[in-house]
């Protein structure tokens, strides 16, 4: 029933600097065809980062392509030659100024596969040092704590609408929950 | 610190089946400028059912973006003239063949705001009555039957990588214990 669809053609429409887009030609069975258009992105990550007061960072920043400030846990795209965990490291002192003694993956995931390549990085931060963050060049970002409940509660009530940073807050509660 | 991005302009690249692309030049403070290249999608949802033996309806399908057969759970785009329940109770007959009697929306959020405006449904199925199968003409399908436990566990062996998916296993995860 589910099977590989073979590209017949591919037409590259457009080479970003977040993105590329192509559009394939995908043979289906039965001779039948069908378009794929595809994002093409780098991947990224984000950063479970808890204080020494039981308190996640998260970050204030503008998204422009849905015009409002989202709050978000660190988070960054993978850059040519980095590794996920060297984005993890590099990210969360930029945006934050936290610098991590350690640096654990929790999870990987699709973000949206049914157009796009990107794959989300989810690790967990110990060891925080804090320090002066140095966003870059046209990120204007805030630095905001909140407790984990505080957390859950706004995921409820509709305020944290950023899929890493919902899947972050209940990821991170189900880590304690198990561990109690 | 944070503050919109006012558009200078908007160059529109590509118009699609699913998607469109268009890169916005956008003013920063101190009169600096910098392209946002944005994907937009008209939405999607994806929809929590559980059967009587207590499991979760999951399919089965190839993904080209990522060219793999991903384990997920019922979903799919929003179309013209629909509401996101119209698409939840569409698509879960479509996939699946169950007929919901009652969808009640869990939440809604940006699967990945850095460069797109898709937004996603999460519903919750219930009163399901069996029926049969009939997905789009260029979808192949295999409906699978999880036990909570069972997805948990193949979310941490690293099988199930859909988004969409596991937030929805950790959010009825999540409710479970809740009521419990």
């Amino acid at each position: 029933m589910t099977q590989e669809e073979k590209t017949m053609k591919s037409e590259r429409i457009y080479e970003g600097k977040v993105i590329n887009l192509r559009v394939d030609t995908v043979e289906l069975p039965e001779r039948k065809y069908s378009k794929r258009e595809i994002v093409e992105h780098s991947g990224a990550v984000g950063i479970i980062a808890i204080t020494e007061n039981q308190e996640m960072i998260f970050v204030k920043q503008y998204r422009k392509s849905v015009e409002a400030v989202l709050l978000e846990i660190p988070a960054g795209r993978i850059e040519q030659d980095e590794t996920p965990i060297t984005t993890a490291l590099r990210e969360l002192e930029e945006e934050t100024g936290y610098i991590a003694n350690k640096m654990t993956k929790i999870i990987e995931y699709y973000t949206s596969p049914g157009f796009s390549n990107e794959v989300l990085h989810i690790f967990f931060a110990e060891g925080l040092v804090e320090g002066v963050a140095h966003p870059d060049e046209d990120e204007y970002i805030e630095v905001t704590y909140l407790s984990i409940d505080e957390a859950m509660k706004r995921i409820k009530q509709g305020e944290i609408k950023d899929s890493k940073t919902i899947m972050a807050v209940l990821l991170y509660k189900t880590m304690i929950n198990t561990e109690v």
